[in-house]
């Protein structure tokens, strides 16, 4: 598993994108030495004399024949369970060395095996710019969610932070099958109607690291990722909420009155053995809907825990909802959790900018961004702009700079010059940068602004030939509806998935930069200086981690406004509704590509939109069947298709890469140094989940270079969940230097009142880059 | 005119007491030089050929020998008008040489002149220390002041602070003749039902300044003074009010429904003719009480201007409540604001500490005393206890030092190490200390918390023997009920009055230190480090100038209770319930003569009592004509009395030291080497307040070394509003080390309901020491 750290990219930034520094678990060579592995099993060959599938493990266990001791460090006496799972998948996890791993592999029943691996990590004006509210639309719709169970695979929770006080909710429902467990620092008391559940798995960790010092044993969250990610899915209202002063308002969840239940699967690590075992409770317990920032990188969909337990998961009705990792904007195919049976989400930004005011002496007042996390004074002080100190580019030439505000130059290295000012902590400091990185990551450790290049030429031009030029500056400002937004994040990761690349992954984009949410209040969240950290109760932060549950809270209100609905339905919904153009009714861009038109590799079908997901007209549904039908397709072993569904009762009557998804991938090879022209069919059927009767007619903006027919044109729906297929086929060249090109596919009703829109990608098939 | 600035006594400290920094106004010597004066003048020998009082001040003006032109900077061509009064005094202020006013003076009517001067300035838990609740008491029976008029007369407003908004506040009265003032930043409609008129005087001080740059030339507060003595008298409920997260709550002024006029009188700088034209305009506009938490030092009382102008205020039955002043807390005989008919106020402490945790890695968690502006995070650091470091006195040195906290040593030397550690920028430091002082004025610009020398034991010994000692700490906690509470301030004034030693002064003292209440947001309010400063709408500060306001605010409720009261009964009212035992029911003790009991010389006759107020039982009224026979006392001339009075209708029939006052001080002259017996009689007249009959029987508890006779020892009132009169006899001895001693006079209620009680001192006769 990899390191997903901005350290490098966005130097001196604290507020960086949220990520896990992760153990490394390597498959131990030595015979003797046992390692952790998930080990499938085909629970439909147990012998009848075992009452539980936790008996036929241990038993199989212990027939197998011991280790030779050695003096190594990793040895155990003998092989040793660690979890039995039964909803995610059947099997278990256990320590074994590489001699008994090969002698399981010849038990009855044994499926598949691989080594435990460590994930990777991927809030609140955001229901205002999603426009959710209380008088239209899927609030109201969905009694804002009271109904319905979320399950957080992630770093545990903080009980007492406002966001998780239960005032205004009603009675847990009965269904509940889950608990509150009790560990350091956590008791059962700490649950409540909002927070209805909590549970921490950390035997994998421990088992791969038996003298590991565990931070907090139980589901305390000591880092602050998981009460971040839960109080954006469910958060109740908190008023007051802000960021040192920044972000302030009411703060709440995009469900603000669905339930949280927490499955804390990592602290600063997190493994294999630990997400299964996480996942595997949430279905057991009974939740509707799971969200998981996280993801494992470049593992085929038969070794990455999240696509097998979420199989399951998706057949009982539970839409996992995943972020698609942050390892943009280049290259592509870096994203993880592309798989069929979940929803995997983009981050975008939100129309949202805190700023200062730098007032000239001359009475021009310039907006700059900034968030220095206190209320500095900087009033009235001298402009400093002087050809050596303004390069900003040496903290000890700036620690003699005469008493004033230091003017910057724009020489492309902001992020030195942040470093360099705060260091030398001149009084105060006006930067010149139009660099989205940081108006995404956010983090100012010194009183200073940001202004645009295109406001330099006067601030320059009367710090040059001003009488006696000074300024002020005041902090603490946001500035809502700002234009354009969204944009890509320029971290998001970008697809095509590298797992099952035929898919179109991303599904969606959501809000991820600089998202407001609860945080742990031990941990570090600002910056002063070199050697002051900050704390506070809620913090702004960016990664997809916080566009997933913007995703999975908009899926919990379509679960409860649509109980009938599967999993396929609720993401189509929220696919063919989502919205490509930005709030200047433009096409979305990229922050992380120069600001050119974003691609649905980088958002899928564009930001989610509520509202248009409680009513989408059309609906691409898909069966668990359909999905082995694309596993069938995949070149895959048949054990490897069963570590993932589980049951044998599946079989490949279809082989088909050609799932009935609401998007459209055409990959080309690379390979060819010329360019070949190739033709590619796609079926699909359409669900009228409208009331009544209803006429569809397609509307094609085809990929540049491309040809695109879809027949029939027109579809007649007589009745709601009346279903029409269609065929749509795409004619495209491939392209050496890799070029991507996208368009759109979009059934419009007769009246106008739904949209089904799916996008259309030509892309170059990339190889994965582990 | 002396500045008062604790900058000397508490280095390094930014929240010191308010003071201002004043320009001080010489009178010139050279003939042809003008500065101003204030001129007293008889307006019953007005000629009645003048309209107006003002045009017969011009023509007196304009008759002047025009001064022979030179060529000092001080010239103006003639002489000038600057403010005619009418209420306060009748009179003018102008710019003259020396050679106008000697021709002055022999114009007729003249009174009296002197030089223009500066004047010496001197929040919100404090509400529930008071005991004021919307159940009983003084709140309900005054509806919380909605019909009083507080004019305050300071240094402005800043109209947009929350404080004023007007939510809950009824019509203005339609008595009220005030206006709101249009100038620089401020237009009219920024006045409300809260703020209900605000002006600005500074025509004194650009007379004496032609060149002078006007910060602020309007009633707006460039400073934060005004905006917080005004809001801590009368401010409006905001919630959420705190001090960079300490001091947490919904603030609100101790008449929270009163009305608030301003009348800037000051703002850098403050003169004498400007306060006289406030006071003037506020006596006519209408107001009911005047707070002013200003003072002039060591004047007689007939060129003190609030002495002259609130004799007027006075006499229309309009309560002026003064600051003592901070120059305490030795020698004796600094206080200001020492006249008879006024009410002055001490400063004593709150309830209330500001705290962190120090939780050692032991496990043992020490509460410490902090104010540091921010959640600084210091989780899990090392302890650092270093013969040399510890000693916390070289910033060089410190700055050398290892990662972790610094222990400094209990060396004596708290500011200097303050200092030190701020400068030094170690990651946090641990103080051990009792220093009143610090705790009284508050401020620590680096994190780190202030322990008790009794916990310093167990820390010392856990950083010296511990394994790999480490410590947390915490900030932003606020601990109320702390006891003991209230104590007096260190820095508080104390009596004798210079200006009028026979009448004992202070009255009595109210909540000053670390009082919260508004702020202007301009203002720096806090310090990290050494190069950043911060800004918050609400503050603590420190000083009589918060002390006053908080009595203000309870003669505003018990003016509202009690209409139809003369000031001499409201302040008996106040003065006869106040309180001279603390939360533990023992004496109120002085924090700055190192805890010993404090005397009525520093506290009066302790803190107010709002709610014993509203019902005092018996009062001590006074008359004008009353003050005007201790002025016939006072080997004053006739025409300085003339100055005080205004009027020759009050004549010297009776020739009195002994006003009827709540309270007695008997003086000895401490030039006798050998002891003198003294014995000094009083004669007092208390009227029944309460209802219907009633039966007083005296309690003497004599003050060490005297012996007190009261006659008669039993008071029957027939009826409400019957008088009795008694007199009390003191023998006592000089000292020749000038030993204060008190003891108290208490009349109690035959059914205990009402208790009466008045401090008796005996007190050396200091010489004033200008």
């Amino acid at each position: 598993m990899r390191c997903e750290s901005f350290d490098n990219v966005v130097h001196r930034l604290h507020l960086i994108l949220l990520t896990w520094i992760l153990l490394t678990i390597q498959a131990r060579s030595m015979s003797g030495e046992r390692s952790t592995y998930i080990i499938h099993m085909d629970k439909s060959v147990m012998p009848k004399v075992f009452a539980t599938h936790r008996h036929w493990y241990s038993s199989i266990l212990h027939s197998l024949k011991t280790a030779t001791p050695t003096t190594s460090a990793g040895l155990q006496s003998t092989a040793r369970l660690i979890y039995t799972y039964d909803h995610a998948l059947h099997g278990f996890s256990a320590l074994l060395s590489s001699q008994e791993l090969e002698s399981l592999r010849e038990s009855p029943g044994f499926v598949s095996a691989y080594s435990d691996r460590a994930v990777t990590l991927d809030t609140t004006h955001t229901f205002e710019f999603l426009k959710l509210n209380p008088v239209t639309g899927l609030w109201p719709a969905s009694d804002y969610g009271e109904d319905v169970i979320v399950g957080v695979i992630d770093s545990g929770v903080w009980p007492e932070s406002p966001s998780f006080k239960d005032d205004g909710m009603t009675q847990i429902p009965a269904r509940w099958k889950g608990t509150c467990e009790e560990g350091e620092d956590f008791n059962s008391s700490m649950c409540n109607r909002k927070l209805i559940g909590a549970r921490s798995f950390i035997k994998g960790l421990i088992a791969a690291n038996p003298g590991v010092h565990v931070t907090m044993n139980s589901p305390r969250d000591a880092f602050g990722h998981g009460t971040h990610t839960s109080s954006t899915v469910a958060g109740n209202y908190v008023e007051g909420a802000s960021y040192f002063g920044y972000a302030t308002g009411t703060a709440r969840g995009v469900a603000p009155r669905a339930r949280v239940a927490m499955y804390k699967v990592a602290g600063e690590e997190g493994l294999t053995s630990d997400v299964i075992a996480g996942i595997d409770q949430a279905i057991a317990d009974g939740v509707d809907v799971i969200s998981i920032s996280m993801g494992f990188d470049y593992v085929p969909l038969y070794e990455d825990p999240i696509a097998i337990a979420s199989f399951a998961a998706m057949e009982k009705g539970v839409l996992v909802s995943c972020s698609a990792g942050n390892d943009g904007p280049l290259p592509l195919g870096t994203l993880h959790n592309g798989i069929p049976w979940i929803l995997t989400v983009a981050a975008g930004t939100i129309d949202r900018s805190f700023t200062g005011t730098l007032t000239l002496g001359n009475g021009l007042a310039i907006t700059g961004w900034t968030m220095f996390p206190a209320r500095a004074v900087v009033q009235d002080l001298p402009l400093i702009y002087d050809k050596t100190l303004s390069a900003c580019n040496s903290s000890e030439l700036l620690s003699g700079a005469p008493y004033g505000i230091i003017i910057c130059h724009n020489t492309g290295y902001i992020y030195g010059q942040l470093n360099a000012i705060s260091e030398s902590e001149v009084d105060a400091a006006i930067f010149i940068s139009d660099d989205p990185k940081l108006f995404e990551l956010g983090g100012l450790d010194w009183p200073g602004v940001v202004i645009s290049p295109k406001d330099a030429p006067a601030l320059i031009d009367y710090a040059k030939t001003g009488n006696k030029p000074r300024a002020t500056m005041t902090f603490q400002q946001t500035i809502v509806n700002t234009k354009p937004a969204p944009a890509v994040a320029f971290y998001t990761s970008r697809g095509p998935s590298p797992s099952c690349p035929t898919i179109l992954k991303p599904d969606v984009m959501a809000p991820g930069s600089l998202v407001l949410a609860a945080w742990v209040p031990i941990g570090k969240t600002a910056r002063i200086g070199t050697g002051l950290s900050l704390s506070s109760d809620y913090t702004m932060v960016s990664g997809t981690s916080m566009a997933c549950p913007h995703a999975s809270g908009v899926a919990a209100l379509l679960r409860g406004a649509h109980p009938e609905w599967s999993v396929a339905a609720i993401r189509s919904a929220i696919v063919t509704t989502a919205n490509p153009y930005d709030n200047t009714f433009n096409h979305i861009r990229d922050n992380g590509l120069n600001f050119t038109i974003a691609s649905p590799l980088a958002m899928g079908a564009g930001q989610i939109d509520p509202n248009g997901a409680l009513d989408p007209g059309l609906i691409y549904d898909a069966t668990p069947q359909d999905y082995v039908n694309l596993l069938c397709s995949m070149n895959f072993s048949k054990k490897q298709i069963l570590t993932i569904t589980r049951s044998n009762t599946y079989t490949c009557p279809k082989t088909s890469p050609d799932l009935n998804y609401p998007s459209f991938i055409a990959l080309y090879s690379q390979n060819d140094n010329k360019s070949t022209t190739v033709v590619q069919k796609f079926q699909r059927t359409v669900t009228n989940v409208g009331d009544g009767t209803a006429t569809y007619h397609a509307t094609v903006i085809a990929p540049t270079g491309s040809k695109v027919t879809v027949s029939p044109t027109t579809l007649v729906f007589e009745k709601k969940y009346d279903k029409q297929s269609y065929t749509m086929s795409i004619k495209y060249k491939s392209d050496k230097d890799g070029k991507i090109s996208f368009g759109w596919l979009t059934w419009i009703e007769d009246d106008g009142k739904h949209t089904v829109r799916s996008p259309i990608v030509v892309s170059p098939l990339v190889v994965n880059h582990r």
